[in-house]
């Protein structure tokens, strides 16, 4: 196995990158690698790059590169806007939803929201990690939480796919908007899925408030989606609506 | 929040369910709940129905059974077949695939399985409880493990979609079987998809050996796909395949 790295910092064939500290120590401790052990670097702008280890030492290291293994690709526009619940629940999100291939992580303050503020330095070493184990070429970002309203006067893309897990009371009245949510497959058919930036937005436990589903629906930005008869936990919910949208709209439609 | 229990018993509206000690635990020190607390109970049989706690002691107790809520209606024939990683992934995996809803899962025993055989009563447990809070009218089961050569010459299933993590080496021979792997959306396309009992198989951190590749490859019920351009963790390719698969072929078309 050879070592993966984020680096923060240029990469170019020939030239040489810095490791951190925790790289150091990760490659000299845990993995008890020495110099002119082989890596893979990365830095989320220039693509992939082989390297070995030129220099490891208690406060950092250098790693001289050698040629480009990979070029860097466009990766699909894709947010998720997840309401924060339990601990375990949102590491398990940061970590799959990397390997799934989102590029931002907003945690979004609904009603029914009753965690705590999630640990963002946490969730960004998760992100890190994932994104080193899964190959991919740039790290997603995890932002500062959002209240829902805000998010929808400002929500930074062009479509939101948004989970309606309660399902549809056909005696509630969605301002006119009408039609009943479809299957996620079905509901992104509509859409030029190629052009966009695309979120999708999933609710805490207890789902969404009826106030907060009206208000989601009444935007035209806004596409409401089911996720299946049963009633998924948070997690699962992000995860299968992040699966389908990669599967159906995202870079899991290529061989 | 109305508890939802899994009856091991004959439910007819009118007549009376038993609790068993844990679920009379859990109603009266857990929950709190007292005599003529509603619930909903499910047998996997005969639908869902209303019902009361008429009796709750140490040893157990007694539900009065009211109308039926739900007719028990056809799930879909899908079985999971995973190769045993680690304790909390597997664990992870039992929970969401009920939610999901899988009819059952098996654990395969493949090459580079290392991990220790899993904790099947543990599994049922987390399945039981995963099936009382996601609505299904079933649990599903959880099997012994089996091997994969033993697996492939008695499946069970009609199809089986095999996630083929590791993709396509071109340079490979699959035995005279053309073709590179297609994504999941693409592969299910081309069966009848309502007609038949499927399965999923998904292999260990690290994949299938190939000859083992091979082996699933060289079966006409076998129909290789892809899981997008990123390594997967196990427990995330098999939810991502369980949620396609669904999504689909399964019972996630409904509106």
């Amino acid at each position: 196995m050879i070592p993966r790295l984020y680096i923060d910092a240029p990469l170019a064939s020939g030239g040489a990158a810095p490791l951190s500290a925790d790289q150091a120590h990760y490659l000299r401790t845990v993995l008890r690698r020495e110099i002119g052990a082989p890596l893979r670097l990365f830095n989320g702008r220039e693509g992939e790059f082989a390297g070995e280890i030129a220099d490891l030492g208690k406060k950092g290291g250098i790693a001289a590169i050698a040629g480009r293994t990979r070029a860097q690709d466009a990766e699909p526009d894709l947010t998720l806007f997840f309401a924060p619940v339990k601990r375990a629940a949102v590491e398990m999100i940061a970590q799959k939803a990397t390997e799934i291939g989102v590029r931002r992580l907003v945690p979004v303050i609904t009603q029914r929201v009753t965690a705590p503020k999630p640990n963002l330095a946490r969730l960004r070493a998760i992100a890190l990690e994932a994104a080193e184990q899964c190959g991919r070429l740039t790290v997603p970002s995890v932002d500062e939480p959002v209240k829902l309203a805000d998010l929808l006067e400002a929500p930074g893309v062009d479509r939101l796919l948004f989970c309606d897990e309660a399902g549809d009371d056909e005696a509630e009245d969605w301002g006119g908007r009408e039609g009943r949510a479809a299957p996620v497959l079905e509901a992104l058919k509509t859409f030029d899925r190629d052009a966009e930036a695309w979120g999708v937005a999933t609710g805490p436990e207890g789902g969404f408030t009826p106030a907060e589903r009206a208000s989601l629906r009444a935007r035209d930005f806004v596409t409401p989606a089911t996720l299946g008869p049963r009633i998924l936990r948070a997690d699962t919910a992000a995860l299968a609506a992040l699966v389908l949208w990669q599967a159906a709209a995202g870079d899991w439609r290529r061989r």
